[in-house]
């Protein structure tokens, strides 16, 4: 899945800030890229781009419609299917992250279909991948872990990427769930592919590469998360990470959907090393991310040298403080 | 997916017995719901069943035609699809584990349209299926696990079914695979289960039951294999196993399709417990399967002895030798 760039972001007519949260990803990391946004009347979101029509960004150069908004249900509303046709027929590709299929609403697929444009479902996964192979492939990975789901994989990934090229680094963010695939442009939503296929899919995602060269792989779930813990494994084995970090949300009490506790930190540490291993016996943990929102600004301090001494690793809050301690820490166990 | 019973078994006119695998693991296991097998001219397989046509099949009662053979590449031939539409016409399903959709192809979908007859494509899986829960659900579990895949784990768990039925406890088999459907008649190749759903319907293969109930489930691919892991671990946190075999199969050098060693029993026993102990903390082995079919007698029962020995624990060839021993350990370790 390739998303034509750059992106004129759509928002509809939604009744939060909250549900154009997937909007306000790929504005937050790829402002380059969004040439306006489109809001209807009544929409009470807005990410801070300049408001254009379907027209006009066109003029400026967009090449893809982002639907970057979930309204309730999931459903597509009468009147944002009007503006995708209109979209299409003014030459736009469109790209969601919706449960609905673009292509299963007929008007949707028509207007596609007569004007030669592209549909992009990033939900969904069509693609035929090779089962895994298991077998190490040249370039450097890191592949983020969590305590829990939601805990700031994809953040931390993205805030590294930034980072790593700062410091003249070769690093490229590789999306594993829907947000980040439209942040990428590329890249599948790994939890909508077929179970047999899951670590085949991960090695698509990040192919052979440039021995020096660092594939910044979104984690999805955690090996501690009854849910999800499968796509967690064929995500890890198929990644190969040489290095991965830790997230995890020190106040939440039960992982997200269920009764069960978290694992410690150690335990997510020691748990990723023993199951990568069976792809890449050289893994290792570079840091902890730690998403510390919910903490005043002594205790995230307080808290983060504690998890650094106790894990002889740099934790760090990557929205609060930044990643470069773990950069560092990378550097130091590769050196460039 | 409830198959209708009884079954015609369509062998079409493979060029040998190894092609109809699939129909010889139904003939083997459910004998009384096969009416009789179809065969077209040149075909060499031979199920052991009565040759029938179409029309006395449905005059021995047969609600489903079961296509129970792979031939070369997957594609359905021309004239197969003419038999199949004959038996939709003849008011029959029917039921494949074939790579190509039944309804993919327009006159079958045709045929199956007009006659209000029902398509099964076990290999595929288009139900919705809720994400896994992680809580104890009432009634006991089995699951079969493996050092890789194809040692015999569907084997495993229908020899247990026969012999704790025949001991008068109340035991049923889960299927997980496209072969396990056809024999259970219910059930879902977990491994063309969306991932995300992947415990999920492992919990939906078992729903709650009686107490003292044992579903008995077929166990897909290995924590060890780099290439289907994932399916493994989903299957085991859903399955929530109270009890476990390992099945193995000792001359074998790599895992099945890719290059890596296999892992030891011993090793196959602790990660099982580590990681199944997320959803059930009693999780415990009850003994080992091994597949002694290139073993000579001497040398199968010394192997067997030796195993037993290592690990305090039955250790059997369930096709040589029965699985006796480790319904005793069920018996021991889980009294009626």
């Amino acid at each position: 899945m390739e998303i034509a760039k750059p992106y004129l972001m759509f928002l509809g007519d939604v009744h939060d800030q909250l549900a154009a949260k997937t909007a306000q990803g790929v504005v937050d990391w790829r402002p380059d890229w969004c040439v306006g946004q489109l809001r209807l009347p009544g929409c009470k979101a807005d990410c801070g781009l300049k408001d254009v029509s379907i027209d006009e960004a066109v003029k400026l150069g967009a090449q893809t419609m982002v639907v970057g908004v979930a309204n309730a249900g999931g459903v597509l509303p009468e009147h944002w299917v009007a503006e995708i046709v209109t979209a299409l027929e003014q030459g736009l590709d469109v790209a969601t992250g919706l449960h609905k299929r673009l292509n299963s609403i007929p008007e949707i697929a028509d207007a596609a279909a007569r004007h030669g444009r592209k549909l992009h479902d990033v939900r969904f996964s069509d693609q035929a991948f090779a089962t895994g192979k298991g077998t190490k492939r040249p370039g450097l990975r890191l592949l983020t872990v969590g305590t829990d789901c939601s805990v700031g994989k994809k953040y931390t990934v993205l805030a590294l990427e930034k980072e790593m090229v700062a410091q003249g680094l070769d690093a490229a963010f590789c999306a594993t769930g829907q947000t980040g695939v439209l942040i990428s442009g590329r890249g599948v939503a790994i939890d909508a592919v077929i179970a047999d296929f899951i670590s085949g899919a991960a090695e698509w995602i990040s192919p052979a590469n440039d021995p020096k060269h660092w594939d910044l792989i979104e984690g999805q779930g955690s090996l501690f998360h009854p849910s999800f813990a499968g796509v967690t494994l064929g995500l890890l084995h198929g990644a190969q990470a040489d290095a991965f970090v830790v997230c995890h949300e020190p106040t939440r009490k039960t992982m997200r959907g269920v009764q069960h506790p978290l694992p410690t930190i150690q335990q997510v540490i020691d748990r990723t090393i023993l199951e990568g291993s069976l792809t890449n016996p050289a893994i290792a943990c570079v840091g902890i991310a730690v998403n510390t929102q919910a903490l005043g600004e002594a205790e995230a301090e307080r808290y983060l040298a504690a998890v650094t001494e106790e894990h002889g690793l740099p934790a760090t809050d990557p929205i609060r403080y930044g990643v470069a301690p773990i950069v560092a820490e990378i550097l130091k166990q590769f050196p460039r």
